[in-house]
């Protein structure tokens, strides 16, 4: 039998017609001589009512069904009784003329419902299970309508759909690479690529003018919060177009993403804000545009004023910079500043100054020093009574990131974000370099295939770390979306930017040469930029971690509890790659 | 300035506008005075004139430029004095008024045009130049547009795009995995997918009712022809349809891609054929459909005739068939029917008996001893004069291997196939087994997790080479494009599946536990299929290997010419996953 259409989908027009539907048994209810089921599927769910006067066969069937048995079932669809108005099919039910058990079902480890409290590796373990849950499935149709939006859109601007390679060559520069031993040359390696973009420039050389492509990464690193061992990105790259209208069509792109996904009307264009810029109002180079508390300078507002710490910090070059926490005044308790200062430790900060603005001024233990400035400071913080102002005071860097980090840590206790607004926004104009504690030199900050700034050309020889590039990050809600640059085109600025990476010429010719012989073809100016996915279906379906929006995705140690995945290999598999391995010690 | 259209897009409704061009130099013919430049991008070439009358400096720039240059230019668009019929933009040219060189080139290995001997190697090295030729980015831009239809039916379909994982657990069922070492699990490994199948029957079982995904698929198998170890697949999974319904579902797919590819009508329902009357008709469990010369039974015909190859033969209860090659008496001398019989001696025929068909009756070696059957021998050979007749007596998969490939052949010599025609046709109701010579045992004819025929359930436990299986292949033009089946979806088939193919219990726990244990717990009935993306792309192009349509493949020996993958690693990469490589000896 077809079925006629999804169990959650049966509303009042079909009122009076007879149904035919397949799903999984939610909940039985047993009366006696009349046992209600609730029928889901992917859609929704659905009311059957087992009776005598319907069918007395598929009563004796009913009788036996158990949660999750898979059911076929035909019958004719009424008004229900009691309408249930939470439901989108609470206004019917389905008299059963005849029902079908197409599979029987032990009883889950865990409930097939929202909210549950089941562990994460337990929940991996039974995957398929897991996913039956509404806001499961609702997750991969959200992720389902952005990859739908993202092929109509680019099919319609004239982009190509390319794939490029899975099995690459291992370029060390970078993350760390997944390996895959190759059988056909002992002791060579395929790598996993980390991303295509050396691929997607070639396609530019090779004259696609417009390339993307939804693509699998793979890094080897180690896992965080929301990383995941393979994720995926939506991969894009442009000939002949300026930073600017590479922008604009991603604009577009995002427009369709928000519309078709969530029916939301994004405003174009979006906000553009530099880096610097970024940096000195928000204390981080993705800000949270969806509520205020920018950082503010203080410097002029109580210099001199006699406190030493501020004083001291502002003749050797720092900041003196503060948030304003409105109505923090009687929120946060001097224990609770104390927290939040431990909190800004990690970042550098030595301390956190504070002040609360009362309708009598300014008190704390700071206060004493500012009776003069205090018009000043309220003018500096934008503060008014009943406020709270945090300071630090060091160099750049740790002031913007304590204060960065600070300014969302309590916008979230303070419930300041609204959680239904999706605020982008452009940061442009990146240093081009960043400094490396780890390798204690200059490393790209985006990858050494961007351009710099073109009046910044020359600085590259002589004072690279302050050229700016000419590369782009779109942030949504304080999280990277993606990012892009118009890359190098041109073999001379390739090797002056290798060099300026600390490359000799030896070594880059070994490690990209055929990268950089390539582009004495003719390659054309070209930029692009790419997307996560996964964390773009993560914001947009409000979750807070990608493996939620991914079907199968590793646990947080990059394994997969389901297949248990890695798992040792036969020694004949081995054998055949010419590999030996040399575990210290097995420690599945 | 930004491009007003694409070069090869310049055509009568842009006379006497302005336009900005942006593309490379095809060629360049200077008359002194006056130069012509045929300017090429993606979509095709426009001619460009540079003379002192719209701009001297345009000119002078025009000088120095060489081929595959990329240059900017600006100019207006007005009608050529020679039009030339064969150019898309034949009837205008370009007046310079202003040009820009954006990037300068090397003399190019090759030329960048249609039909270059180039060899294979030299064209993948130079990949990103080979695909500039119009041949290359028109194969590209079919696989993109079969890509695009594939997700609009889909997606109009209420299937949902889902990823499955490419880091996944070794199976060593089936062909040989590529694996992936893990650096957290030492001595453990990941291996690449040769198929989502598992995932994509878990995600049934999850409720998904209807996935699909454009997913890479690895083998690390020895390379033929038209094989690669990556390659790309359009897979696709169902829940509550029967296989006509898939088959319908799949022609409406079909139909789609064949519209927006290539502008082709595709009728539907699509033949369908049983693998038995394949095999019997054609010799093949992919016939090529575009030509006749099917296989006749010539056993009646023949018999008793007293040619002892042919009675032994029958007695001995094999088969006489016989293809009857129109026109064929004439073409096909004596030695080149002996090469024919060369050629099907690697299928295990002992030879190749003939007839020529003539006014005055048959001729040939054997002619002697059908004086008596002459007419019954033409009827069941439907042949007339001029015709000629091959026989192969033998078991019947001899007899069908060595006439199902001769029959192309010789079709392709005698050029039967008309070359614009796409013939699909549907190969139903399979065996479930097939036995295989290097194992010594049955295996699956497809794989492990598709469903018998109802009606031959019980047959698994008792004579499992006997029973016939769900499945379906999709043959288009001769090629195998894809295949699928009806899945088991209840623990205890899968378990009679294994033990039919020599599993013991605790050897199909050990390696499929983890997915019949999913079987517990409520899985609908479900079936899909495959289509082979790299294949179909081929087809459509009208290439005859793969690699014509993909932008990076692998070349014959699995390596990559261009990154020179795979490739020697660092120690300290093989230091932290575990893991020496004991190479014979180095390769590469």
């Amino acid at each position: 039998m077809k079925r006629t259409t999804y169990a959650g989908l049966v509303d009042e027009k079909y009122l009076g017609k007879e149904v035919v539907l397949k799903g999984w048994v939610q909940k039985r209810r047993d009366l006696g001589n009349l046992i209600f089921v609730d029928l889901r599927d992917r859609e929704g769910i659905v009311q059957l009512v087992f009776s005598q006067e319907f069918s007395e066969e598929a009563l004796k069937t009913a009788e036996n069904i158990r949660s999750e048995y898979v059911l076929e079932v035909e019958g004719k669809v009424v008004e229900r009784a009691n309408a249930n108005p939470n439901m989108k099919t609470g206004k019917i039910e389905v008299e059963v003329s005849k029902v079908t058990v197409l599979n029987e079902a032990k009883t889950t480890p865990f409930d097939i419902s929202d909210n549950i409290n089941a562990s994460d590796d337990l929940r991996l373990q039974y995957r398929y299970l897991d996913l039956r849950r509404p806001e499961m499935l609702k997750a991969l149709k959200i992720r389902n309508r952005i990859t739908q939006a993202v092929h109509r859109y680019l099919d319609e601007n004239n982009f190509l759909d390319i794939e490029t390679p899975y099995l690459t060559r291992s370029t060390p520069e970078g993350a760390r690479d997944y390996l895959v031993p190759s059988r056909v040359y002992p002791g060579h390696f395929y790598a996993l690529p980390q991303s295509p973009q050396l691929f997607k420039q070639l396609l530019m050389g090779a004259g696609v003018d417009r390339y993307y492509q939804i693509a699998r990464c793979f890094r080897d690193e180690d896992l965080r919060g929301d990383r995941q061992p393979e994720f995926t990105q939506i991969d894009m790259e442009m000939s002949f177009m300026t930073a600017e209208e590479i922008q604009t069509m991603t604009e577009g792109l995002l427009k369709e993403v928000m519309k078709d996904t969530l029916g939301i009307e994004l405003k174009t264009p979006i906000p553009r804000i530099t880096w610097d810029e970024a940096m000195n109002r928000f204390g981080s180079d993705k800000p949270d545009m969806r509520f205020g508390m920018e950082l503010k300078d203080m410097a002029q507002a109580v210099s001199g004023a006699g406190f030493k710490v501020f004083d001291s910090t502002l003749e050797n070059g720092g900041q003196v910079k503060a948030i304003t926490v409105p109505g923090g005044a009687d929120k946060y308790s001097r224990k609770h500043i104390d927290e939040k200062q431990e909190y800004i430790k990690r970042f550098g900060a030595k301390g956190l100054a504070w002040l609360k603005v009362t309708d009598e001024g300014l008190t704390g233990p700071i206060a004493k020093f500012f009776k003069e400035n205090e018009e000043q400071i309220l003018a500096a913080a934008e503060a008014k009574p009943g406020d709270l102002i945090l300071f630090v005071a060091d160099n750049k860097k740790v002031v913007a990131d304590a204060l960065g980090y600070l300014r969302v840590a309590i916008a979230k206790e303070m419930d300041l974000i609204d959680q239904d607004k999706f605020e982008f926004v452009w940061v442009v104009d990146w240093p081009l370099f960043e400094y490396s504690e780890e390798f204690e030199r200059y490393i790209a900050a985006h990858h050494p295939f961007t351009m710099p700034n073109e009046e910044d050309l020359d600085l590259l020889a002589t004072d690279p770390h302050k050229c700016h590039a000419q590369s782009y990050d779109i942030v949504l809600n304080g999280y990277e979306l993606g990012g892009g640059s118009i890359r190098i085109h041109q073999r001379r600025v390739q090797e002056a930017m290798f060099k300026a990476l600390g490359f000799t010429k030896e070594s880059a010719q070994a490690q990209f040469g055929w990268f950089m012989d390539a582009l004495d073809f003719g390659f054309p100016p070209h930029g692009g930029l790419a997307l996560g996915l996964d964390r773009f279906a993560m914001l947009l379906a409000k979750k807070d971690n990608i493996r939620e929006v991914i079907a199968f995705p590793k646990n947080s140690k990059a394994s997969e509890p389901l297949t248990h995945a890695p798992s040792p290999v036969a020694p004949k598999q081995l054998d055949e790659l010419y590999l030996k391995t040399e575990a210290p010690e097995d420690k599945d």
